[in-house]
């Protein structure tokens, strides 16, 4: 999917929701475990609620990887039922992928063309041939980490190199690489003092944002200092919103706690 | 598998060779295509060649993800061989993960409980929190990247931070973190510059160094960089080995090149 159509998505909808899916099976409804795939019974029954109030879906892979052989049936059938039934959706495969060369365009062909997911997530520290196998894919898009959410992220993507903090440098770099026009920059809602700079170095690029809610980044400092013309911005919700309720009504809740993130997003739009 | 069993191994064999098992079905010699499963066979006749010449078996991910459900079978496969078969073999998922605290703690669960690798390797680009739910498995080892051997690991890695370079503060840090001991580190041995500076950082942490062969390092500068008293060295061949030949002699050819390797780290210890 190109950023033209992902922009119209989101105009429609009046939404930048992406909902995370990070299955974990203890936490589920207790009567989905007897159901033949309960992930992807979770997955369904939460797709078909939200995805009236979202424009993107984000299963995060390790979920899937810890449960081997079933987990990557269930991750087949999720991303095989959004593409199918909602086309329109954006998917993300959050992977934080990155290797040398021949491997990454391994990484990369197992998630944006044989599960043919619209995008991955990518680590920069291995440089521009751990990246360029997936900007390769340019009717995709990669997105490269650049100031995770997480309270380690300081340890190292904050420290200053060549005047600058290190993300900001990696995204610097980043724009140099082939098909560049094509990656999105992940940036989370909890460093909104650093968006504003971020912005500055990449303009028009969209930026996926974890770390609304649980985590305690604030959509209103993300929206203030990070929205374009064009949007720019995904709000991933993950927890938030798949773990509502943890009854026979949690298809529901998720529904009502999507929309109460839309109704606040379409505010900004 | 403790350190010190690794060490009594490497002496046992007089070699600290690690074999990269990146198996791709277009370079298997054709006639394991007629197998069920022509990875899983490949590898058992790759490993059984090899395993009197080498230490480690290190399955590359990726390779096996591409192939999607098939590749998890022979990735399971392979590595519920080498445990049962080879006990004494330290094994290695080069995976490359990394990920906020409850993600990581799901791809730790993966490869190193469910499939039981005794290591794992890592990115540091997400800080403490991203690498910790890996070292809180303490019968295991976190392979962290620091200078990798690709060329874009210039592009970040050797970047100057607080008057070093950026793997070196990657390294310092990491030293801080809980169960620490139980990081090795990812040094290319194209980077056999670096390695003195890096070995006086961590005098006693085994090194898992691609690279040599294909690459283009070489072992000799290697060992005079970095060996210890007790080793502190696994030096990985992937292609050299693997792909030796692509005739039916493909084992026997594998087993003729991991024993040239090893002739020549018996010389060094």
């Amino acid at each position: 999917m190109n950023t033209q159509k992902l922009v119209a998505e989101i105009r429609r909808k009046k939404s930048f929701l992406c909902v995370g899916l990070d299955v974990d099976i203890d936490k589920i409804p207790k009567h989905l475990l007897e159901e033949d795939d309960p992930i992807f019974a979770f997955n369904k029954a939460i797709i078909d609620a939200t995805q009236e109030y979202a424009v993107s879906f984000k299963p995060n892979i390790a979920f899937y990887e810890a449960y081997g052989l079933e987990g990557w049936k269930s991750l087949e059938k999720t991303i095989a039922y959004i593409n199918e039934k909602y086309p329109e959706i954006f998917t993300i495969a959050d992977a934080k992928r990155g290797d040398i060369g021949n491997t990454s365009t391994r990484y990369a062909e197992a998630f944006l063309r044989n599960l043919n997911f619209d995008s991955i997530t990518v680590a920069p520290y291995m440089g521009k041939d751990s990246i360029e196998p997936f900007l390769a894919f340019t009717d995709k898009h990669t997105i490269l980490l650049a100031y995770t959410s997480n309270k380690g992220s300081d340890d190292f993507q904050n420290l200053e190199v060549e005047g600058m903090p290190l993300h900001l440098k990696v995204i610097e770099t980043s724009k140099s690489w082939k098909n560049s026009e094509n990656l999105m920059y992940v940036v989370g809602a909890t460093k909104a003092d650093s968006l504003r700079a971020i912005r500055e170095q990449v303009p028009n690029s969209f930026l996926l944002v974890p770390g609304v809610g649980a985590q305690g980044g604030s959509l209103k400092e993300v929206c203030e200092n990070a929205l374009t013309d064009e949007v720019g911005l995904l709000i991933n919700s993950s927890r938030g919103i798949i773990y509502a309720s943890q009854g026979t009504d949690f298809a529901e809740a998720a529904k009502t706690e999507a929309k109460k993130l839309q109704q606040q997003m379409k505010g900004f739009l």
